[in-house]
C-alpha cells in the first residue's frame, strides 16, 4: 500500500468553496486560507445526531479512533446520509517527533493531510502567542515594581511552545537581573490553559471573559491573582480573533470536516473545539466527533465535562478497539503480536468490557464496536471478538477503512446509524454540585473500577482553598496515565481493587475545571533519538515526504 | 484627524484578486488567505526600477519611513506610474509594546492593517516554529548520547519567539537532567538567523542549503557543528515552505504591496525578503522598497549585502526625515520641539549631508529628500531644510502622505521619478574580496564617517578562524547603535574622530554574512512598564480596537 502522504497527494480535492456549498454553508461566513482550507464563523445551533468516536486503553500498538473516525463518516455518506466531521488539529511536537501526525492514515484522511499537520490555519501559533503574551505580562509586571505583589514562587501560568522539547521542561528565566528569577518550565501548546479554554468557550465573548479568568499565580497573602488584573484577556482575544473560528476541510471522499482545537485529554479535555462540534451539528444531518487517549479519559471528559458545558450529548458511542491492542492487553509481548491468539484476546477483552459497561450503563449511552482490522488479524480472531461484545450487548463490525476507504466501513455505518435511533438520555457518574472530593472518587470507582482514591495532604489543603474561593461546582479533569484504567501504567486489561493517588490539586479558572493530578503527567513530551524530523523533507516544488 | 485602526477600516478594500489581476499576478500563482491577503509565488525576472527609502539616524520623534514609502508608491500610481510596494512584514513584540505596528499611519497605510499587524499569514510563526525545531534537535542530540560531540557551552544557535519578553534574555534550559543544563536566550524572531536566511535565500533549494549551513556551535575540539549535521535543514525548510512565498495585500488607495519578511537591521541586514523585491519587480515599472534604520544601518546593508547577494540595485534613494528629528540631532530637548528654531535644525542637518553624501559619492545613487510633515513644522522650518539639502546636491519635497494620502506625495513622486531617469551604477565601500578586518573598517571610515576601528582580541581570534575555515568573502554587518552614526549613542547630528570598537564577531552561515558587534545590541526587547497591550481589545463583532 502507498504511504499517507503519497495517497494524500494522489487525492482529487474539490474546492473548499464546493465542501461549503454542499453544507449549506453562506459564503460570507467563509474565509478561504488556501484553495482546499477555510475559516468558518461558527454557529450554535447543533440540529443534527452526534457519534462520540472513543476507545480501548491505548497500547504500544495503536489503536486507530482518527482513521475509523473518518472512514465512518465517508461511509455514511456513501449510504446517503449527510455527515460531517468534528475532529482535534494537530500539533508540531508529534508530527517532528515520533507519533506522527493526526489526519486519518491510509484512505482514510483528512487532506490537505500536510498542510494540516503543519501550520494549517496558525490555530496552535495563534494559542501559543496568547499564552505567551500573558507569560510576558507576568515577568514585565513583577519587574516594573510589581503592584499586585505577585509571589515568584508560586507562579502557575506557564509559557508554551509548539514543539517536542525536552530541554523547556525545567528551566530558570529572568536571569542575570532582567526581572526577578524564577522557575519556569514550558508545556507543549496542546497542554496548555489558552487551549482548554479556547476549545470550551460557547463563543467569543465567553471566550474574554474566560480569558481574565485564567488564575496566573498567587500573591504574597496567597490570593489568586487573575490575568483580567493585568489587562491581558483584551489583547489574548484579540490574538484568537481567527483562532476561534472552526476550520473546514474535507476527507478523500469529500467528506467536510470541522478540524478545530486539540487540548490534550490527560491534563485537559481531548476533544476538539465545543464550536467546531456545534458548527458541525448545525450544517449536518449527522456529526461524528472523538475524543482522545481511551473511553476512561478523552470520552469521560467528553461526557462529563464537555457535553455538560456545551449542553449537547451523543446519541452513540463507537468504541475502537484492534485485534492487535486486546492481544497486548491479554499480556502478549510485542514481538509474538503477529500470531493468533485467542486466549489473549479473551484475558484483553476485559478491557473493553469496562468501557462498554461504562458507555452503557454510567452514561446510558448505546454502545457499537469498531474493529480496526490489520492485515496480520486472522478471521477466527475477529469473529471472537464481534461474539464476545455482542454477548455483551454491544453490537459491532470490523472496520477496513484505512486500506479500502468508505467501502471498508459501510457494515459499521449503518449499525452506528441503527444505534442512534435508539432514544437515550445522557446520565453522569457525578453531579457538578457534589463536592470536589466525591466527583474524583465517583469517576475512580464508577468509570476506572478502582476501591479508592487517597488525596495528599496538598490536594485536600487545595480542595479546601478551591472550594472556598467558589470553584467547588467545577467538573474535574482526572489527569492520570492513558495506558491503564488505574493510576498505574502497568495494570493492562481491567484491574480492580486499586486506590488512586491524587498528590496535587490544579485549577484551571479560564477552561472551568479542577485538575486532579494522579501520577506523573506528561505535560512537555520529548523527542527520539531519532526524531521524525530528520526524516522530512521538501523538494523544489514544494512535495513534502516523510510525513506520515 | 482618526486614528489608524479607524481610518483603517473605514477604507473599502478591493478583493486582493482582482490587486492581483491589475498585476498580472496568474490565478495559479496566487493562494488566497482571507478575502484580502494573499501569497504569490516568488518570480525572479526583476525589470522594473527600483526605489528605496531610507532616513537619517532615528530620534525619539520618528521619522516615517514606512508612512512615506507607502505614500510615495500611492502618488506614483496616481500619476499613472505602474508601482508597487515592497515592504517588511510586523512583529509582534513591537505591537504589544510600545511601537506599535508597521504598516505605516494617517492615510498612508496597508491593509488590513489589523491582520498584518497580527498574524499575518504566519510567516513569522513558521520562521519560530522552524527555528526551535532546531534548537530542539540540538538539545536532543546532546540528550541522546551526543554523538557530534557538541560543546553545551558553546552552542551559537538560539531560542526564538515572536514577543517582547525580557525574562527570556538569560535562562537556563534543560535544568533537572533533562539534558545538560546550559544558558540560553531567546532572541526576538526578527532578530532569528532563519529569518535572515530567510530573506536573504534566491530561491527555494538556495533556502535550503542556507538552513544547512546554519552553524549551531561548536564540538569539544572547537570545530564548527552544522545544522545538516543533525539532519535539520529539510523539516526546517518543510516548516517554511509557505513561508518562503511573498505576501501580497494592498494600500489604502489600491497599489499592491508585497510584504515579507522583517530581518533588524542591526544584527541583520533589515529590510524585505529578496523574494519579495525581485516579485516586485517583476510585475511593475517601479517598485518602492524600504531599509530599517538610518541610512547607516539599513541603507548600507541593503546596499552592501542584499543588493550584492541578489544581483539588483536601485535607481534612486529616497532619505526621509522630519524638522523634529532634525532639531533633536541639533541639540534640542524633546519638550521644546514644538518651537521653531531654525539654529537647531542647522545644526541637525549635518546628519542628514553625511547619509546624503554617502548614497551619492560612496554608493553612487541619486539621493532625493522626503519632508515627512509634522503639524507643528512651520513653513520657515520646511523652506530652510528644501534649500539646504538642494545646495548639496540633493533635490527634495514635502511629504504630507500621512495626512493626506496619494495627493500629500505628488510633487515627491515626481522628483523621484526624475531621480530614477539619471543613469547610474553602484558603487560599493568595500570589495567581498577584501579581509574581514578591511571591510568593517571600509563601512566605519567611508559610511560613519569614524576614524577608524578597534577590535578586541577575541574579535580577532574570531575573525583569524572565520577566515581561516572558507567565510573570509562573506559581506559584513555591523551590530551597533540606530541613534548615532558612531557605535556610541549620544553622539547625535554628524560626529567626527571616534573609532568604533568591534568586542565580538558571530558568523552566519546560512544566512551568509559576518556580524561585527560594535557595543550592546538589542536580540529581545522588554515590554515597558504600560504595554500597548493593556490596550487593545476586540469586540464581540471581532472589531479590533487599541492597535496603531
Amino acid at each position: 500500500m502507498l504511504d499517507d502522504i503519497t495517497i494524500s497527494r494522489n487525492a482529487t480535492l474539490q474546492p473548499i468553496t464546493e465542501i461549503a456549498k454542499k453544507l449549506g454553508v453562506d459564503e460570507n461566513d467563509l474565509e478561504l486560507y488556501g484553495k482546499y482550507k477555510a475559516k468558518v464563523n461558527a454557529k450554535t445551533n447543533p440540529k443534527s445526531k452526534l457519534i462520540l468516536v472513543t476507545a480501548i486503553n491505548p497500547t504500544a500498538a495503536g489503536e486507530g479512533k482518527t482513521t475509523v473516525s473518518i472512514g465512518l463518516a465517508d461511509a455514511m455518506n456513501k449510504l446517503g446520509v449527510n455527515t460531517c466531521l468534528a475532529l482535534r488539529e494537530p500539533s508540531l511536537g508529534p508530527v517532528f517527533g515520533i507519533k506522527g501526525g493526526a489526519t486519518g492514515g491510509g484512505y482514510s484522511q483528512v487532506l490537505p493531510m500536510d498542510d494540516i499537520n503543519l501550520h494549517f490555519t496558525g490555530d496552535l501559533h495563534a494559542i501559543t502567542a496568547a499564552n505567551n503574551l500573558l507569560s510576558a505580562l507576568i515577568d514585565n509586571h513583577i519587574y516594573h515594581g510589581n503592584a499586585l505583589k505577585l509571589n515568584p514562587e508560586k507562579i502557575y501560568f506557564r509559557r508554551c511552545i509548539d514543539m517536542n522539547d525536552r530541554a523547556l521542561r525545567y528551566c530558570k528565566v529572568a536571569g542575570k537581573n532582567q526581572g526577578i528569577e524564577r522557575d519556569e518550565g514550558f508545556v507543549i501548546t496542546a497542554a496548555s490553559e489558552v487551549m482548554a479554554t479556547l476549545c470550551l468557550a460557547n463563543d467569543y465573548a465567553d471566550l474574554k471573559t474566560r480569558l481574565g479568568n485564567i488564575i496566573v499565580g498567587e500573591n504574597e497573602n496567597g490570593d489568586f491573582v487573575y490575568a483580567r488584573e493585568l489587562n491581558a484577556e483584551g489583547s489574548m482575544a484579540t490574538l484568537l480573533k481567527d483562532a476561534v473560528k472552526p476550520n473546514l476541510v474535507q476527507t478523500i471522499y469529500g467528506t467536510p470536516a470541522f478540524i478545530h482545537g486539540g487540548p490534550f485529554a490527560n491534563i485537559a479535555h481531548g476533544c476538539n473545539s465545543v464550536m467546531a462540534t456545534k458548527t458541525a451539528m448545525t450544517y449536518s444531518d449527522y456529526a461524528v466527533t472523538e475524543a482522545g487517549f481511551g473511553a476512561d479519559l478523552g470520552a469521560e471528559k467528553f461526557l462529563d465535562l464537555k457535553c455538560r458545558t456545551a449542553g449537547i450529548e451523543p446519541n452513540a458511542v463507537v468504541i475502537v478497539a484492534t485485534a492487535r491492542a486486546l492481544k497486548l492487553h491479554g499480556g502478549v509481548e510485542k514481538a509474538n503480536l503477529n500470531s493468533e491468539n485467542i486466549d489473549a484476546i479473551e484475558k484483553g477483552l476485559a478491557n473493553l468490557y469496562k468501557h462498554i459497561e461504562n458507555v452503557k450503563n454510567v452514561f446510558n449511552k448505546p454502545v457499537v464496536i469498531a474493529i480496526n482490522r490489520f492485515p496480520t488479524d486472522t478471521q477466527k480472531e475477529l469473529d471472537y471478538i464481534l461474539n464476545a461484545v455482542k454477548a455483551k450487548g454491544a453490537d459491532g463490525a470490523i472496520s477496513e477503512a484505512y486500506s479500502k476507504g468508505a467501502d471498508g466501513a459501510i457494515e459499521l455505518a449503518k449499525k452506528v446509524i441503527d444505534a442512534t435511533n435508539v432514544e437515550s438520555k445522557l446520565q453522569f457518574p457525578y453531579e457538578l454540585t457534589d463536592s470536589i472530593e466525591d466527583k474524583v472518587n465517583a469517576v475512580v470507582t464508577k468509570i476506572y473500577g478502582g476501591a479508592g482514591v487517597e488525596f495528599s495532604d496538598l490536594a485536600k489543603e487545595k480542595i479546601k482553598k478551591a472550594e472556598a474561593l467558589g470553584f467547588k461546582n467545577y467538573p474535574v479533569i482526572i489527569a492520570k496515565t492513558q495506558y491503564s484504567l488505574s493510576d498505574d501504567a502497568t495494570l493492562i486489561a481491567r484491574p480492580t481493587g486499586f486506590t488512586v493517588s491524587v498528590r496535587d490539586i490544579e485549577i484551571r479558572g479560564g477552561a472551568g475545571f479542577i485538575v486532579a493530578v494522579a501520577g506523573k503527567i506528561m505535560l512537555m513530551p520529548g523527542l527520539p533519538s531519532r526524531p521524525a524530523a530528520e526524516n522530512i523533507d521538501v523538494d523544489a516544488e514544494g512535495n513534502i515526504s516523510g510525513l506520515f
